[in-house]
């Protein structure tokens, strides 16, 4: 009997998911390799780190995954080495031979040499740097309504976001809307003087959309008091401060870094031909342009269409993961695989407070309608039916009510930053009301 | 105009949570203080630990409870001193002068001085120890999923429980249905190899509850395949193994602590008069044996009913909170206050599979009508319309499809042990089928 081939995909975000599940029905036996044991509903971190969502429901087990597909395995390690001359894979100290090898790595978050963004902007991309994130801001919160200092209270309550992509603008539109839950939470607390600044290097929000789309989404944030700043670029972050390179600063103890991401290239595999953003050249099949046994996809692949390249979304990491099992499975029965083309259904953007944008086909939408289907493409892609539906009442109950019902602060994390709140003196940190308890003057008891 | 009366309450457990909403309609200007910005609902902390409900469900905002209750604010901070004489409480360098006192601060694990229980046995009383609890059992199921070392298997496979009140019954349970989820999950792992082990020290399990009750849990817990080991003490806990004081031992990476508790007495308040499990001795009032003006409850209080001590669980927590705002409000009108009296509405315990006990009044119930009025009743008492209805919905899945949802395994967080698995080499980690993988003896390309 013929020996069955071998098919290992390394990374379970949504191409390499994708694959692995299109893979199990190619004839091969499949392992998937992840350093996590769940695969992460990126599209909805924003949300977890705005209280919105419990992290467990975009979470969802590989193995549950898999339970469905035959001939699939999971192995949660690290992958250390790829070795493609002998065709082995050298993961937590083992080694895994393969015939055919799937590498989906992903991205990872791209600094762009801003000095200090690194140990004190706070990324969007992981499951954990969303939770850091949504203890920060929750503690900032608590902080603000603690003192009765004007200036340190300012500072607490600025929210930057750096980066006008679909994660920026998400990011502004949610922060406005815990607003009013935090509205119901802190009475004292005056939250004009809350101030969320989205900065935008380029001129345009959401630049891989028509520039009508972007205006519009500057327009609705800008009345939702989001400070859209067009044309600025960071040069410093600190716990303090985030700089502009022409010069001026606004003090912040919260910068979100939405700017730029780039390949996460396996590092056995950085011999490979790179291109933007440090990304895998392929073939048009998607197959590296050495190894005929070897495909990229996902974020990590530079991959062109119509001369233009393709801007990392879901839809198109999830059609990869289905070309390349097909066309594994050509190999395997002795065909050539086929070029890779990409079909866009549309692109959709969430804003916030009910508004949202889109582009389907030649048609540009904006307001309500795009909103509303932003969210319903994401519950019916989230996977998971507990999930989608503990999501959808979550929803129901945020955007019905305006509330946020997460607020938990759990102890630090070792992805929390420990930022201090700056020069706080024992007499500064008085709310007003706590500060009438402290100027009790008399001390006889009632009793 | 009289100034109103200040009340501060130190502990957003059941009891100071209680007294903060009933004393908000006393009259008096309250002010509640917690390390924590939420409530934990701990009666449901094993199933946040068991991977059965997400851990923001069971924690709710101390500020959204405290919505309705006027006139009462929240400080997030810990109390380092209360000093009696002058009425002040100092918490992170504020002082705080106050009319009358409610003390709240629950109770700790108690490791009854059995060595090594403090670095590797996990207790179950916060919800960071839950869910560093939950990454911990996830990661030892992943590991013996990928050894094919039969001893190290077993020892990964190993669960033993210390204690055998409720918390150590509910554990031992609930890991018997965990077995059926990670069946589906880990289609190679031969669960007869999972062994879970609870032991008590005394002759009865539950032995707050009549001792029927107790033996009939036994059965139970044997039935779903629990090793129960009666009149058995636990001398070491080790990362590898637990040894009992007769002098055997067992191999395990995984030892629960449920098994004491003692009063968490406020360091600056060490002075006062402790009895058993270092419970603050209090008046049939709750109020202090030297201080009128101050009162204790819940877990930290030593409350005596017909001659037997109360016996710490959330009913008579609440019910205290309620007595001494009672109190509290007839102190400010200048009668005196009124000696507290526990009224048990009956008790329940949950076992797992369908099963619990309890007893009403006279009556002692055994079976599934004692488990669904466990889940009713814990699902009644749930803060949050939100949190109730996905706990509902989680717990029909789960109990519905003897499936659960969660299994994601963050980064380690401080609390997490980082226990290595023990001697592991390079060629003992290899799963059946990953071994497959790694003997695959030919490497040529198929293409």
């Amino acid at each position: 009997m013929k020996r069955r081939p071998r098919a290992v995909v390394i990374g379970a975000g949504f191409s390499g998911m994708q694959a692995a599940q299109s893979l199990s029905k190619s004839g091969a036996d499949v392992l998937l390799i992840d350093r996590n044991n769940y695969n992460t509903f990126v599209p909805l971190l924003y949300q977890v780190a705005a209280a919105q969502i419990e992290p467990e429901l975009i979470a969802y087990p590989v193995r549950t995954i898999l339970r469905g597909a035959p001939r699939s395995q999971f192995l949660r390690a690290e992958v250390q080495r790829v070795d493609f001359a002998d065709q082995v894979i050298e993961a937590d100290s083992r080694r895994i031979p393969y015939d055919y090898l799937v590498m989906a790595t992903g991205s990872r978050t791209q600094y762009l040499g801003v000095s200090g963004a690194v140990e004190n902007a706070f990324p969007l991309r992981t499951l954990e740097q969303a939770i850091a994130l949504r203890h920060h801001i929750l503690q900032r919160l608590e902080q603000a309504s603690q003192t009765s200092d004007p200036v340190l209270r300012q500072q607490l309550l600025t929210f930057v976001i750096v980066g006008g992509g679909p994660t920026g603008v998400e990011m502004a539109g949610t922060l406005t809307e815990l607003k009013k839950a935090v509205k119901k939470d802190y009475p004292t607390l005056d939250l004009r003087e809350m101030r969320i600044v989205i900065v935008q290097s380029g001129d345009t929000l959401l630049n891989n959309l028509p520039s009508r789309l972007g205006r519009y989404t500057a327009r609705k944030l800008s009345r939702l008091n989001v400070e859209v700043m067009l044309n600025m670029r960071v040069s410093q972050v600190s716990a303090q401060t985030v700089t502009f390179a022409e010069g001026s600063c606004l003090p912040t103890t919260t910068v979100v870094w939405a700017a730029g991401l780039k390949a996460a290239v396996p590092e056995a595999a950085i011999a490979l031909e790179q291109t933007d953003k440090q990304k895998v050249k392929v073939r048009d099949t998607l197959q590296l342009i050495d190894y005929d046994n070897v495909y990229a996809i996902g974020d990590l692949a530079y991959v062109q269409q119509q001369g233009k390249p393709l801007t990392g979304v879901a839809p198109e990491a999830l059609q990869q993961g289905v070309a390349i099992a097909r066309n594994i499975r050509r190999q395997i029965k002795g065909k050539d695989p086929q070029p890779f083309s990409y079909f866009n259904k549309g692109r959709l953007a969430i804003i916030g407070s009910y508004g949202g944008v889109g582009k389907i086909g030649p048609v540009l939408l904006t307001g309500f309608l795009p909103w509303l289907m932003w969210l319903g493409v994401h519950l019916v892609y989230l996977p998971g039916f507990r999930s989608r539906l503990l999501v959808l009442l979550s929803w129901l109950h945020s955007y019905g009510l305006g509330d946020r019902a997460i607020r938990l602060i759990l102890s630090p994390s070792p992805l929390q930053r420990s930022i201090p709140p700056p020069q706080v003196s024992s007499s500064q940190v008085s709310h007003p009301q706590i500060a009438k308890f402290q100027q009790h003057p008399t001390k006889t008891p009632l009793v």
